[in-house]
């Protein structure tokens, strides 16, 4: 049985020498991110993924959260004792501000820290991930009396939170929220409606619950501009703050799903007895909008859980190939005996390309995270908009790109384990089931390209797409003329697959206003040539760093030269595969229109 | 919620226009097989299907065969009456042999009814599958004793019939069984060993069960040459045939999977008791060559079981996009209104990108069965050899290819449900796990690669490959040399396709023995490769007799627009796929055997 341990090296490779670490942590207010200090967190976050939370997530799939007749919800054996353990430890606060008890730390090494916990146990950090979007929601647009009464308890993690946008016929489209919400007169309202894929909406880790609702209030215009946002609690804080009398919310219901058993999916019923209690967040009628700022965090955390799956899968799939002794590999020297199948070519080739789709994803989420925090604290204006602008071109990428490589990453996982990879107890298959709600929540992967190719590529006449392409075949073209072979086959690939990106983008551009439809048709297409072709510019960045190091001789030669291999195979066998989305990222797309509704 | 209905009018067209059924149906012996019999064959099919197999399918998966303390197997509510009902109507015998009791139709014809079973209920389809590949193995290599004993008893279903091949050291590599087979002197054999995986090892469908079992003789030699073929009856057959005494064989666990829930996959123990009695099929030591003789049709029926879970997946992923309301499209006329999703078009990107797959795979399947009906009964020598060189250069297609396809259909159709995808109750999410064991039993896509790579395509040196190759070029010049837009811009992507076909295939063959480990790491990449177009050529087949008959004035002109319409999109947004493939498939994997084991 494989045992997560947390990719340490890699990841400091990346924050240190990609994200640039040593910079975010030159930022105002973020000196406490030395590299020491990072190192040290790191490995106490690593030992709790591997001594606590991965322990129990095989256990968790199998048990699942259980609702019981009288609505509370009980949790698989072990989690409550693992939550607390995370809270004791500080973990939930990692990121949060220092004046609610939180830790401060910049997004950089929050990131490093959630892709553990992701790797480890997905379904148990389905719980903080939540939590830190509800602090978020309530500390950006609360009240001072909502923020000094909640955040201090959420950030320290006795009380968790949810957010419930979703209802039955209101999923994607948002503008048709129905819950109701009616002024009582004393500044508080009662709410009414039903809430569906409630994560933790109940549960048994806290003695509160802090539920952030999506509701109408009665004179509130249709569509987008008519929801606001509430805090329901389960229980209303009494005068000392402390849970009181228990609130008109419920769970009526939990899904039976692919994956994440451990995690309760809560169908939420809010005033069944008279209204349940709920106070408006900052202003009328901004719910929508309040929620749309928060969500850059919230889909950058998905994709992010993406590469924490696709990392524990590939080393899953590793410890099985080296064990799993099966045939004689081919071309071995003569006299080589049945050994283990991780010396199968094919093996070998799913290895590498689980491996590599991983560097490369991760990479480009650091990287993205690095932005984030340049984008909240460095000191030029004209800087802090730069980093913002960059965030929101990357974020379609890390959620719509991640999360759909992901699927692919734990599936080879599985195939490596072959007849064993179907049978439950080996652990593969939960990482294909617990990895396919990441293409759907949060905005599907469509939700994310159509984003991608309307508000990022074409809105600004693709300004912001040029400006990554030019940076893109900055380096494309240094490693070109590389004298060193891997450098130079990694360039020549990587400025091929950039120009290939630059002229999706001036298709799109052109065609996002004159053919929506076809435009719209080929958005996934465009979306995965673009992660791709990105992910394939931070692994030549990587082999361009680890070349020099190992020319200096300076680090771990082993781990520099796997480094080179690596983006040397994800040029040649994975980055052409821009060559496939390209026909139908520009135009391919209109055969698909061609049928009626009533021909499929 | 999707009821399943046989494509029959798909199936048709393949039939009769791609697959060639007349002519199959004028080989010696098929005449029953006349446009109209199959026509009402394929109806009543359809009907079981829907009405018997469809709905027990879900509540299988939810339910799953249970084992007993006693060892005993309970399969689902309903699946024994249904198994009951099939073999009653006469499916269980639809290709066998007319001599044990059969109607001898072509596999031409077996394919389109089989398809059905694999669509409607895949679970329920193993057990007359597995027995299927039990009676061919008695048929081709038994006495004329054990053909009389057990062939008319199987063909009407009375008895099932299984498959026990792997042990827990020997998967891939069947050259490590050690399961004992011991004369007793009497014509018998005490077995004694532990099979894995055995599918159906052990039900209540009826009162006996025959295990097909691989095991070494006493002096037998080591590896592939040692391996012998036994026939173990669950009850031994007294005087009058009827089960006697229970035979020392027992299903010591059902393994807990994550799909087929239905069918109960057994861990076998034979000889706890003394020796199960078995007698040996055919000659000592050919076991495993006799079973290398009938993978051709496993293997062909797995590739035909992804074919039928992707329809399936289609069919209810329409259903619920024509049914959900959500969102307005984009590019509507102005005025259009919130409509079903099946208007947005990353929805018809996804639904064409199904549909174009299964349509492709499932033409390839049946033009394989075709070949397979000339291969055994073609009254001309040399066409039989033609025509079983060509089946076996399909069939590694049919398996490794179509499987890895029903897998990304399966999983377009859960996304296509957005967060009910992922809730069980939708069913969408099981054709997503029911579809993952196809590209991994029966030969791994891997296995499936390394056949397609070395004994059909370098072998010859590429000859077989060549001929193929022809074949689709002209298909592909005749269309791109055609007045009609979308039949050439089809023969042009196609021609395209033809050309690194045909170059791939030509590296391939210098590089398997030069470069072995290089060519193997490309082997999957490979046949993607070819699987792709040689599913574009039959679309493409197709488009120009649809265009043919619509230009005639000759049948359904919806239907034969949508052929066309189907196979543009193939053309022009999956067939540039074969772009992604060509690097690994010709050299690119070289990379990901850099690292050493230790590496990963």
């Amino acid at each position: 049985m494989s045992s997560y341990r947390a990719p340490i090296a890699d990841i400091r490779f990346v924050l240190d020498e990609l994200a640039g670490l040593p910079q975010v942590a030159g930022l105002p207010g973020w000196e406490d991110a030395a590299p020491d200090t990072v190192a040290a967190i790191l490995e106490e976050a690593g030992r709790f993924a591997t001594d606590v939370l991965d322990p129990l997530n095989r256990a968790g799939d199998r048990a699942a959260s259980v609702r019981h007749d009288d609505g509370s919800v009980t949790t698989p054996p072990g989690f409550k004792d693992a939550y607390l353990a995370f809270c004791a430890n500080g973990w939930n606060g990692l990121g949060k501000s220092v004046e609610f008890g939180g830790q401060g730390l910049p997004q950089l090494v929050a990131t490093a820290v959630e892709e553990m916990w992701h790797a480890s146990n997905m379904a148990f950090d389905l719980c903080p991930l939540l939590t830190q979007g509800a602090i978020e929601a309530i500390e950006r647009n609360g009240s001072e009396a909502l923020k000094h009464l909640y955040l201090p308890r959420m950030v320290a993690g006795e009380w968790t939170g949810t957010m419930n946008l979703t209802e039955p016929q209101a999923g994607s489209d948002l503008a048709a929220v129905r819950t109701r919400a009616v002024p009582a007169g004393d500044g508080s309202y009662r709410i009414h409606g039903q809430k569906i894929f409630i994560t933790y909406g109940e549960h048994d880790y806290t003695d509160n619950i802090v539920h952030l609702v999506l509701a109408r209030l009665p004179d509130a215009p249709e569509g987008v501009k008519g929801i606001s946002l509430f805090v329901v609690p389960k229980f209303l804080p009494d005068a000392g703050g402390r849970p009181g009398a228990r609130n008109d919310v419920h769970c009526v219901s939990i899904e039976d799903k692919l994956g994440i058993h451990a995690s309760p999916t809560c169908v939420m019923s809010y005033g069944d007895h008279g209204g349940a209690i709920g106070w408006l967040v900052g202003e009328a009628n901004r719910g929508l909008e309040y929620m749309f700022v928060m969500m850059n965090l919230a889909r950058f955390s998905v994709g992010l859980e993406g590469v924490g799956i696709a990392e524990r899968a590939y080393q899953r799939a590793v410890a099985y190939a080296r064990d799993r002794v099966q045939g004689r590999a081919v071309g071995l020297p003569a006299g080589a005996k049945t050994g283990a199948i991780v010396e199968h070519p094919d093996i070998r080739r799913m290895l590498m390309t689980m491996r590599a789709w991983i560097e490369a994803t991760r990479a480009v989420a650091y990287v993205t995270a690095a932005a984030m925090d340049n984008a909240a604290r460095h000191p030029d204006a004209e800087a802090r908009k730069r980093h913002q602008a960059f965030v929101e071109f990357l974020i379609p990428l890390v959620k719509g790109h991640t999360t759909e490589v992901a699927q692919e990453v734990a599936s080879l996982g599985l195939q490596i384990h072959g007849g064993m990879g179907f049978i439950e107890e080996t652990g593969a298959a939960q990482h294909v089931r617990d990895a396919r709600i990441t293409t759907i929540y949060e905005g599907t992967t469509g939700i994310q390209a159509n984003d991608f190719i309307g508000r990022k590529t074409a809105r600004d006449g693709g300004a912001l797409a040029k400006s990554v392409v030019a940076r893109m075949a900055s380096v494309a073209n240094e490693l070109a003329a590389s004298a060193d072979a891997d450098l130079k086959a990694i360039g020549a690939r990587l400025a091929a697959a950039v120009e290939t990106a630059a002229r999706a983008a001036d298709w799109m551009v052109g065609a996002y206003a004159s053919r929506p439809r076809v435009a719209h048709a080929g958005a996934v297409a465009y979306l995965r040539l673009w992660g791709t072709v990105v992910g394939g510019w931070q692994l030549a960045r990587g082999a361009k760093i680890a070349a020099e190091r190992l020319a200096a001789g300076v680090g771990d030669a082993a781990f520099l030269r796997a480094k080179i291999a690596t983006a040397r195979f994800y040029a040649d066998a994975l980055l052409p595969s821009v060559d496939a989305h390209y026909p139908l990222a520009t135009g391919g797309g209109e055969a698909a229109l061609a049928l009626a509704a009533e021909q499929f």
